[in-house]
C-alpha cells in the first residue's frame, strides 16, 4: 500500500506528523510519500503528482482555511479539484480541512486539527484496503470532534472504537 | 438490474437500510452493491467505483450535510462531482441529501431522511427501468415531505401512490 | 428536427405541455422526445441521454427551484452540468428555471412558468434552425415577464412579436 | 483574423454594434462572425460554435446580468463554461458582462456597457494579435469606467491612450 | 527551468516586476516568459499558452480582485480554471491574488501585493525544483503578511528566512 500525504506551509499545525503516526500504527508496512505545498490551492497539483507519478493508492490532503468568504471560495475551488482527481483516477482522496472559524479558541482548533488528521488517516487506510464500513453507516461519526451518534435508533454500538 | 448505494458514517440515520428495503419490495431481483465512506466528499469516488468497477446501472447517494456555509460549499462541490459522473458514464445517480438546517426538530429530521431515502430509492428503480414518469411531471412531488401538488391545475391525480 | 424536453416531478406546473404546444405551432414536423426525472439534479443525465442516445438537435430543460440557499446551490450545480453538455456535444440546451422566490403570489408564479416555457420553446427552435437573432440583440427581451426593452436607444421595434 | 461575437436578446444595450465599430477601426480586415442567443447561459454554446465550426481566433461575449443571487450564480456557471472553452481550445474569450447592480442610474449603466464593450473589443484584437501588453501591467486599467491607475508608483504613463 | 508569469492590466501594482526580481536572485539562469492580459478571467488562457506552447515548467499568476460579490465569483471561476490546468498538465500554477477588501489602506494593500508576489515567486521556484518543503509544513507561513507561526508547538524554527 502506497499512501500520499499533501500538506501546506500555510497550516498552523503539523497535521502530517500525526497522520503518519496513525498510519504506521495500523499499517506498519505502508509506504508514505509526502509533498508540502504553500497553500490549499496547490494541493490538487500535488495529489495528482502522488497518484500519477508516485502511483499512490490514496491521498490524504491536510488543508487549513481562513475565515473570510474569499478563503471559503478558495476552499471550494481546490476541493473541486480533489473531487475531479478522484473521478479521473479512481483513487480515494480524503481532504482534511481545518476551517479557522470552527473555533475561536486556539487550543480547541489545535485539538480539532489533530483529531481530524488522525481519524481520517485511519479512514484512508480503510478505504484503500477496501474495508466494508457499512456497519458504521449513519452512526454520526465525526472527525475533529466527538461522534454525535445516530438519531433515534438503537444506540447499541454507538461508542465505537473508531 | 444492478444498483449501487453510497452512504456515509457522517450521517445520523442509516438511510441505506430503508432504501434497500424499498428496492427489495419493488425490484426483488435487483442486485444491490453498497459502499460506505466517511463523508459526502468521497461519495463521487465511491459512485464511480460502483459504476465503473461494479457495473451498476444507477446509484443512490445518501448524504448528510451540516448547517454552516462550509458544509453547504462541500455539498455543492461533491454534488458537482456526481453530476459530472452522470455526464461521463450516462448512468443516473440520485443524490439524497439531508441538510441539518431543514428542521430543528430531530424527530422531523429523522422522518425527512427516511421518507426521502425511500422515495428516491423508488425513483432510481424507475429511472433505471426507463419508466415514463411524464404523467407525474409538474405535480409538485416531494421527497422528505408530503407532496405539495401542482399550482392552479386540475388536481385530479394529486394524491399519487408514489 | 428532433427536440428533447426534460422536466421534473418536483415542478408545480406542467410546463412541458405548454412548451410542446408552442413547438407544434411553429415547427409542426419536429419530433419531440421527453424524459421526466424527479428533480433538477438529474436533468443533465436526461439531457445527455436525449442528445447521445436519441440524437436530439437541442434540449429544453424545465426546472423548478426552491427558495433556500441549498436550492440555489443545487441549481448552480446542475446548471453547470447543462453548460458542460453544450460544450461537449455542441447542441443547444436552454434551461428554463422557475425560482420560487420570483414571486410570492402563486398566480404570478404560474404565469411566469407558462410564459417562460413557451417563449424559450420558441427560442430553442430558432437556435436549432440557426436563425439569425441579431436584430433582437440588446432589446431587453424577457421570458416569464414582459420585455423590458432597450435602454436609451431607438425604441422603434420594441414591441416585437417574439 | 476571424473574430466571433456572442451577444444576447436579454441585454438592454446593443453592445455588439459598438464592439464591431471599434474592431473595424483598428482591424479593418478582420472577419467578424456573430451569434445572438437568448441569454447568458447559452453563450458557451455559441462561443464553442464560433471557435469549432467557424474557426474564430478569439471571441467577445457580451452578457447582461440581473441583480439577484440567482442571476449571479447564473453568471458564475456560464462564465465557468467560457473559461473551460479557453482551456480546451486555447483561443481567448473575453467576457464583457454588465451587472445591473453596477449602477442604479440607467444612463450610467448605458455608458458602462458601451465603454466596456468598446475597450474589450480592442483588448480581444490585441490578444489575438499576440501584442505584448506588459507595459500596461498593474496600471489599474478599467473597462466600463475610467482607469483607476496604479497605487503608489511612478504614474508617468497613467493616462494611456488605451 | 522555464517559468511563466501571467499578470493583468486591471491590477494596480506591477507585481510581475517584483516577482521577476526575486526569481532572478534565486534562479539566475531561469528563463522567464510573461503574458499580460486585461483581467483575471483570461489568466487561464494565458497560463495554458505558457504551459502548452511555451513549455513552461510552472506559472505564477498575479491577479487583482475587486470588492463585490461579482468580483469574488469571478475570482472563483478563473481560479477553478487554474486548478483544472494543473490537473490536466501536471505543472504547478501559483495564483497570487490580491483582494481589494484585504485592506482599506492603499499603502497596506501595496505592501501585501509586493510581499505576496515575491514570496510566491520563491515558492514557485521551489515547487518546480522539487524541493522538499515539509520542514515548513504547519508553520503558519503567510504571503502578503508576516507569518503567523504554528499553534502550540515547539516554535524553535518559527522565524524562518523564507
Amino acid at each position: 500500500m502506497r499512501l500520499g500525504i499533501v500538506d501546506t506551509t500555510f497550516a498552523r499545525v503539523d497535521m502530517a506528523r500525526h497522520a503518519i503516526e496513525e498510519i504506521q500504527k495500523i499499517a506498519p508496512r505502508a509506504q508514505i510519500l509526502r509533498i508540502t505545498v504553500p497553500g490549499f490551492k496547490n494541493t490538487p497539483w500535488a495529489a495528482r503528482k502522488l497518484i500519477v507519478e508516485q502511483e499512490c493508492d490514496g491521498v490524504l490532503v491536510l488543508g487549513w482555511i481562513g475565515k473570510t468568504l474569499t478563503d471559503k471560495m478558495t476552499y471550494a475551488v481546490a476541493s473541486m479539484g480533489l473531487v475531479l482527481l478522484q473521478i479521473q483516477y479512481g483513487k480515494p482522496i480524503i481532504d482534511v480541512t481545518i476551517h479557522e472559524d470552527e473555533s475561536d479558541d486556539p487550543k480547541e482548533l489545535y485539538s480539532i486539527a489533530i483529531d481530524r488528521a488522525r481519524k481520517h488517516a485511519i479512514n484512508l487506510v480503510r478505504l484503500v484496503r477496501g474495508e466494508d464500513l457499512s456497519r458504521y453507516a449513519g452512526k454520526g461519526l465525526r472527525q475533529g470532534r466527538p461522534d454525535v451518534g445516530p438519531l433515534f435508533e438503537d444506540l447499541g454500538d454507538r461508542y465505537l472504537e473508531w
